[in-house]
C-alpha cells in the first residue's frame, strides 16, 4: 500500500452507536486521548502489516435519521459508552464527519425504480472519495438488523437483478443489499457487520467477483456469540457432549428496540444458532431469546446456561453472564475491518475474505466457527498482505 | 506398540475419588455399560494413534487408606458421580482392582531410610508387571494435594539426593517424590496428575533422562483453570485488557477437607495462579479462594468474575459459574494419559512430554497455556506416534 | 378435628411427578426414612395445630396416564429426585396408592353429556370415601397445564353452568374446572396447585359457598415467583426503583414439554407475571420465557436479572439463579395444603382461604404477593384452627 | 418536633465517599435536581411522621483527610455514583459542607490524653451547633472500619474509662469510640454506621442512658446482607434446610484497600457472620470473603452460593450476584438515620433505637435479622413518633 494514500470508510448507518463510537473512537485515537484497547490491529501480531494509520482514514456515510453525530455522541457519554473527556476532545471533529453523511435509502421514502436509487448512492460514494482524493472508500453496514428476505430469483443472478433494478414497479432488494450493490458500482469493498442480507446474495457475490472487489461479513461477534465460539471448541476437545444451550440476551438502545419485534429478531437468531450447530452438531437443544429491556441503556447482558455430560454420564453444567456495552465492543471492529479490507484490496484481493471469520457470526464464505482456529488464520493471512 | 502388549496402570492414591472413578470407568468401557465420553482419546482425532485399547490395561497402586474400592465406588454412586447400574455392572472388576493395591508410603508410619521405603514401592511396582506380563507400568499420582515442600540443596543433583536417601536420618524428599523416585527407579513412565512436588525436582527429571522414561505433569486441568486457559486467549486476542479475575471454588469431598488447610491450598493456588499471569501478565488483581463445603459432596462449584476495559475504557464484565464432579472430569483424563504416555514410551520418547500441556494447570517443560494451541499440539503429536 | 379420623387427599393427576413424590415422600414419612425436611406444616410454628398426622392421610387420585406409581418413581430416583433406598422403602406402599387411581377425564375420549362425566369422577371420590371410611377427602389438582380457556357467559352462572353441562353438544368446561366441579359435588373442599382455571370460574366458587367448602388456589410458588415475592418487597422498602425484571426458566420433564407449547406456557407466564406487576408497579418491563430443555430431566433452573434504580440515579442490578428439583419443591407443600384445608374444614371454614396465599403464586381471594406478609398470615391463622 | 428547628448532621469520615455522597444528595434533593429515590423516610409510610425537612439538616463532620470535598464528588462523579449533571448543580454547595469539616481524631497524630482529645472533637460539635443555631447534632460514624479492638476492663464501666481517659501514658479507646465519647458529651444522638467499636462498648451506652440520648447501630446494611437477611428467612419459612451459605465480595475504592487488611476485614466478616447464624443456625458452613479489587473503583459485586436441602432429602442451590455502588446504597441511609434520629430525639427517647435495626447488619439491643419484621417494626416504631 503506498505510503500517505488515503482512504474513506463509508457507514451505511453512520449515526448510529456502533458508527458513532467508531468515529468518537478514530478522533479520540488521533489526537492521542485514547489507547488503542479494542482495537485488534494494534496488537503486535500485526505490527509489520502494511495497514493505513489512523490520520489515513476518512469517514463519511448514510444514514436515514438526522440527529447530529454530535447529539448522538454526546447520549452515548451520558450512557457511559464513553467517558465525558473524550466527548470533549472530539467534539468539534465529528462535526467534520457529521458534513460527510448523506441521505440514506429508506424505501418507504422513494418513488422509482431502485437503480435510480442505487445510482445516487453510489454518486455519493463517488463524490466523497473525489472530495478527499481517497484511494479507496470501504462501505461497512452498521445499520438497523432487517427482517429477514424473501428469496427471489432474481437475487441468484446479476442479470436478471439489473433488469428488475431499473423496473420502477419493484422493489427487489432489501435496503441493505441496494447499499452493497450501491458500493460495488462505486468500485468499493464492502462489509456486512450486520444478520441483513447485504452482499449475502449470490448476484452481489457475483458483482463483487467480476468487478475484483473484496467483500467480508456478516453479523459481527461481539459478545455471546463471541463467548459461543470460544467455549464450545472445549467441550468438542475435553469429548465433553454439550446437551443443552440455552441463551437470554437483554439489549436496551435502538438495538433492543429494533430486535424486539420478532419477526427482525429473527434473522438475528438464526445468525446466532448457525454457529452453534456448526460447532456441535444439531441434536443441542438451544432456545435463544433477545429481549428489549430499554433502562439497559447501551449496555446489553446475555445469561447463557450449558447443560454437559462427562465420564460415565455425569451431568454438569456451565454458566456465564456477560454484561457490555455493545458499540463499544463493535465500533472498534468496524476500524478493524476497514484497516484489513483497505489492505486486501491494496494486495488486489477478491471476493469473499474468508480469513476475516474471526470478526463474524456467520462467517461469508467459510464454516469455521473456532475462534482460535479464526484467530491464528487472522493473523497467518494478516502477514501475507 | 506390538499388537495384544499389556501396560500396566499404576494410580499413586488408588483408592482416592479420581481412582476409584477410573477404575469404574475402565471397567464400565470394558463391559460395554458406558461411552467414552469425557475420554479425550476417543476422538475420531485420535483414530489412528497406536494405543492400548481398555483390554490392554491392567490397574493397580499404592494408597495409605484401606477402605475397599468398593465402598468407595459405592459412595460415589451414592453422591451421583455414576449411576447405580454402572456401579452393579463393575462391582466384582472393583475387587480384582482391589487387590493389586498395596500400602503406600507414609512418612509417619516409616522408620528407617527413605531409600529403603523407595525400594520396596519398586518391588510393588515390579511385582505388579511380572504378575500379570506388562510391557511397562505407568505411574500416575492422584493421591491427596501435599503442602508445598521447602526447597533442599538435594533436590537439585541425583548423587546428593540418593546420598540422602540412604541416611535413616533424614526424609528429604515429600512422599509424592518418593513415589516419582520409585517409579523411576522401576523403569516405569511417570504422571503428575497433583499440584505436589512429585516428578518437579531437578533430581528426579535427571533421574527420568538418565532412564530414557518420558513423564508429564503436573496438575490435571479439569475446570476453573481449564476454562481461564479457554477464556483468557480470547481476551488477548481481541484486544480487551483484563484488570482483574477474581475466582472463589467451593468444593467438598476428601479435596475440599485437604484444602481446607491453608498450606496445602497453597500448592493449589499457586499452581491456578502462574497459568494467568502466562496468559494475561502481571499486573492482573486475581484473588483466588478454595472452600472446603462438606455439604457439596463430590461437586465442585467455581465463580470467576473477570473485569476488562475495551474501546475507549469502556469497563464490561462477565462472570462464569461452572459446576461439575471433580472425579468424573478427572477420572477419564488419567485414562487418557495413561494411554498416550504408553504410545510414547512405546515410540521411544523420553523426558518431559511437553505435548501434554492440554491435560495439566502447570504444564512441565511448556508455558504454552492457551488451550486451542495445547489441543492443536497434542493432537499433532499424538499423529505422529 | 376429632382423634383418629381420617381424610382422603384424591390428587387430579396422580401419576404425574408432583404426585408420585408427594406420595413416595408420604411413604417415606410414615415409616420414618425421612425428616419433615421440606414441609411446612412440620416447623415448630405449626406444632398445636390440630392437623391430620402422617397416619391420618390416605391416597387416591384421578390420571389420564396408565404408568403404574412404582415405574414413575423408579425414574424420578433415577433423575436424582430422591435416593434409590428411599424408593426401596416405599415401593410396596406405592402399590396400594396404585389401587386407589382411577381414570381422569380427557375430553377426547368423553362422549355425552359433562354431566355424565363429572357424576363419574364424583362417584369415584365417593367411593373412595367409603371404602376407607374417610371423614373428608380432600381434592388437590396438580395435572398439566391447561392452555388458557376462553371465557364463556356459562363460566359466571352456577344454574347456567349446570343447564349447560347436561347438553351432551356442549363441553363448557376445561378439564380442571370439570374436576373441581365434580369434586364440591362430592363434597369436597379443592386445592388449585396449577394455573389452570380449575375452581377459580364465578359459578365454581358460587357452588363452593353454597355447599359451604373451603378452597385454595392457585398455582403453587416453588420456585423462580417465590424468590420473587421475597425480593421484591426488599426493593420496595428500600426505596430501590425496580426498572426491569427479566426471567428464562429451564425445564426438562413432562412440564417443560407441556409448557413449550405457546398457549399453554401463556397461562403460567400470566400467572406469574401478575405477582410482579401487584408487588412494583406496572410499568417494570418484565420479559419473561419458559423453555423446554428435555436434557435437565427433573431440575429446574430459573436466571432472573433486575435492574433497579437507587439514590441519584445510580443503575445497579441483581441476578440470581435458582436450581431445584420442581417436584421436591412441590410435593411437600400439597402435603402441607391437604393437612392445613383438612384443619380449616374441620373447623367448619369455607370459601376461599385467602391466609393460604403463602403457597401460591396468584393467591385467590388476596393480592397479598408479599412473603413475609404471607408466611405471617398464615402461622397466626393456623394458630386459630 | 418544633417546625423550622434545625438539625445538624456531623459525619465521622465527612470526606470519605458514603459522607460526599450524602452530602451531594442533601444538596441535590434540596436543588430539586434528583428524586427521593433510595430514601427510605421518602416513602408513603413515613408520610405522616414530624421529620425533619431536607432544608432543615446542616451537615458537617470531623474527617483526618483533607482532599476537598469538592474534589471528592468529582471523583465519584467520574466513577459513575452520579450524574454530572448533579455534581455540577451541587458544586458551590459542596464548598460551604467543606467549611465545616474539622480536623478528626488520629491517634498516631495525638499526643497527650485521650480526654484532651475528646473535648476537643465536642467542642468542635458544639461550635457547629451555635454558629448555625442547631435544635440538636446527630453524629454518624462513617468513617473506615477499623480493626476489631481488645477487651478492656474500662470498656465496661464509664466511671473506670473516664479515670482511664485522663491518663496521658493509655489510649483505651479506639477513634471510633472517642468520637462516640465526644459526640455524648456534646449532647447527641449517635450512630454507629460501620462495624467499628464505636458506641458499642457498654461504658458508652451507659453514658448515653445517664444523658438521655438515643443511639443506634451497628454497620449498615446494604448489599449481601442485605439480601441475607431477605432470602434466608424464606428458607426457614419454607423448612428447606440450608446446609452451606458462601460468599464473595469484591470491592475496590478506598473500602477495598481497607478491608485488604485481614486484621481490619476480620471487623467487618464478623458482623456479616453474625446474622447469618442467628437466622439460620450455627451449623451452616459459611466462607466468606472480601477481597480488594481496585479496578472495580466504587463498584461492589458479592456473589453468594447457597446449597440448601428439600423433601426427602433433594439438594438444591441459589447463586446470586449483587452489582452496586457501595456509596449510592449507603448515603441516603444515612440521611434516613439522620432524620429518624432527629425525630426520636424530639420525641424524647433516648438508648438503643432498636427499631432501627432494618439499617444495620449487627443491630443493637435487637436480635431480630429478618428483614420484613424489621421493616413492619421500623414503620410501626415511626408511626408512635
Amino acid at each position: 500500500m503506498p505510503a500517505h494514500e488515503r482512504t474513506g470508510v463509508w457507514l451505511i448507518g453512520a449515526r448510529g452507536s456502533v458508527a458513532t463510537t467508531a468515529a468518537v473512537g478514530l478522533l479520540a485515537l488521533r489526537a492521542g486521548v485514547t489507547g488503542g484497547g479494542g482495537c485488534v490491529t494494534e496488537l503486535p501480531a500485526f505490527a509489520g502489516v502494511p495497514l493505513p494509520g489512523w490520520d489515513d482514514l476518512v469517514l463519511g456515510g448514510h444514514d436515514i435519521a438526522h440527529t447530529p453525530l454530535e447529539k448522538r455522541a454526546e447520549q452515548l457519554a451520558h450512557a457511559g459508552v464513553f467517558g465525558h473527556a473524550v466527548f470533549a476532545a472530539v467534539r468539534s471533529g465529528l462535526a467534520e464527519v457529521d458534513a460527510e453523511i448523506r441521505d440514506g435509502y429508506h424505501p418507504a421514502a422513494h418513488t422509482g425504480a431502485q437503480a435510480d436509487a442505487a445510482a445516487r448512492l453510489t454518486a455519493d460514494i463517488r463524490a466523497f472519495a473525489d472530495r478527499h482524493d481517497l484511494a479507496r472508500v470501504v462501505v461497512v453496514n452498521v445499520s438497523s438488523t432487517e427482517a429477514p428476505c424473501p428469496h427471489l430469483p432474481e437475487h441468484d443472478d446479476l442479470d436478471a437483478l439489473e433488469a428488475a433494478l431499473v423496473d420502477p414497479a419493484r422493489a427487489v432488494l432489501p435496503s441493505s443489499s441496494l447499499s452493497a450493490y450501491a458500493a460495488l458500482k462505486a468500485g468499493s469493498p464492502y462489509v456486512e457487520f450486520t444478520p441483513s442480507a447485504g452482499i449475502t446474495l449470490p448476484a452481489l457475490r457475483q458483482l463483487a467477483e467480476r468487478e475484483g472487489l473484496p467483500y467480508a461479513g456478516c453479523d459481527g461477534k461481539t459478545g455471546e456469540t463471541l463467548l459461543r465460539t470460544v467455549l464450545a471448541p472445549m467441550f468438542s476437545a475435553r469429548a465433553l457432549k454439550v446437551r443443552s444451550w440455552a441463551g437470554t440476551n437483554l439489549l436496551g438502545g435502538g438495538d433492543g428496540e429494533t430486535l424486539a419485534d420478532p419477526v427482525t429478531a429473527n434473522s438475528k437468531l438464526e445468525s446466532k444458532a448457525r454457529g452453534l450447530a456448526a460447532l456441535l452438531g444439531e441434536d443441542v437443544t438451544a432456545p435463544l431469546h433477545i429481549d428489549n429491556v430499554p433502562d439497559l441503556g447501551e449496555i446489553k447482558t446475555a445469561w447463557d446456561h450449558v447443560s454437559f455430560e462427562g465420564f460415565l454420564g455425569a451431568r454438569m453444567s456451565l454458566q456465564f453472564t456477560w454484561t457490555g456495552y455493545d458499540s463499544a465492543l463493535a465500533a472498534p471492529l468496524i476500524l478493524d475491518l476497514a484497516r484489513l479490507v483497505t489492505a486486501a484490496h491494496a494486495a488486489g484481493q477478491s471476493g469473499a475474505l474468508t480469513e476475516l471469520g474471526f470478526f463474524f457470526k456467520d462467517p461469508l464464505g467459510s464454516d469455521e466457527h473456532r475462534f482460535a482456529e479464526q484467530t491464528a488464520r487472522l493473523i497467518a493471512w494478516a502477514g501475507t498482505l
